[in-house]
């Protein structure tokens, strides 16, 4: 049983752990959208996901804490935002370009898709009350000038509709493109309005 | 009978029809993304719209035309360009605020929410096909320079993301602002993409 000790064992073992998780997260969105929140098992969660109920549990604890992690956006806003101001823009448009050309997704898109309706549940309102006070407010934060709260939501704007054109309308121009060169054309209009100069 | 045939009274018919003519057009999206195209009645659109299937006849014609009005960004990408080169990074930022503070909603945004998955049938492919064709095609047409079609979908990117801050996220300095303040902010960026200034 050496194999699975070696180097290249323990990679397979990290993207099956990794496959693993995305497929729990990936089912507990499907059914947090459907169903009221008191309705959903780890059960029905792990039946969805494919793996077992304890898998969940080693993975992320409880259901509780399997929802907080769906919903909350804390994770991928700290590395977001992790540049010095004057470098935020392009740092934000590499982060998400580089987090959908590896993963085919992006954490901050999960905006795009909040329901507007109550038949999903508390989805989108939880998810909105999430990404205003993890995303927005804390971007605003970091900015100076007037106006810094129509500024960072209108910088988000940018972001969130380079990543709907990437990953769901998929543009064909776009997708051709290097990262760096997509950077050089779309982030001077996000610092502009990061630095206050519109 | 002189009561319906007064102004009043056919506004209010009008509104009757544009809400029937919206249940219709919301009851087939839902069943176009839920169940394969040959299965789709007009009769169970009709009973899901809350109207007759004779009334869907009246407004569409048939099946095939319902739902190529359903798929098409045609009539809206008339409008959304309808501008001067110069002029249309704040032609568009415009005609989409306007479309969304007045109905709620944009039709352009349709290609945001186009399935990945083919469990939804067809319909994310044909909605990104024609988004392709229709909206960004058209718009590269309009350009000059070098990359006019990475430009034209960056320029794209820009207007989604905003459609999607607004109706979506629902971000709360973006509603309270005026269309005319966020079009001087947000439209100098979509046009220096759209001059091949970037």
């Amino acid at each position: 049983m050496s194999g699975p000790s070696t180097t290249a064992g323990q990679g397979a073992r990290r993207r099956d752990a990794q496959a693993s998780r995305d497929a729990i997260l990936r089912a507990a969105r499907i059914m947090f959208a459907r169903y009221p929140y008191t309705d959903i098992t780890l059960k029905a969660v792990a039946e969805r996901a494919g793996v077992s109920a304890p898998l969940i549990v080693k993975y992320f604890g409880n259901k509780e804490r399997l929802f907080a992690h769906i919903l909350s956006f804390d994770e991928d806003t700290e590395a977001l935002l992790d540049a010095p101001l004057e470098d935020m823009g392009r740092h934000m448009v590499t982060h998400l370009l580089t987090s959908q050309a590896e993963r085919n997704t992006a954490p901050v898109l999960r905006i795009a898709f909040a329901p507007l309706h109550s038949s999903h549940g508390e989805y989108g309102e939880v998810l909105r009350a999430n990404f205003r006070r993890q995303v927005v407010a804390r971007l605003t934060e970091r900015l100076s000038g007037p106006d810094a709260a129509v500024r960072a939501e209108l910088a988000m704007s940018m972001l969130l509709g380079l990543g709907i054109m990437y990953g769901i309308a998929r543009g064909e121009a776009v997708r051709a493109a290097d990262i760096a060169d997509l950077a050089d054309r779309y982030s001077p209009a996000l610092q502009e309005l990061l630095s206050g100069h519109r």
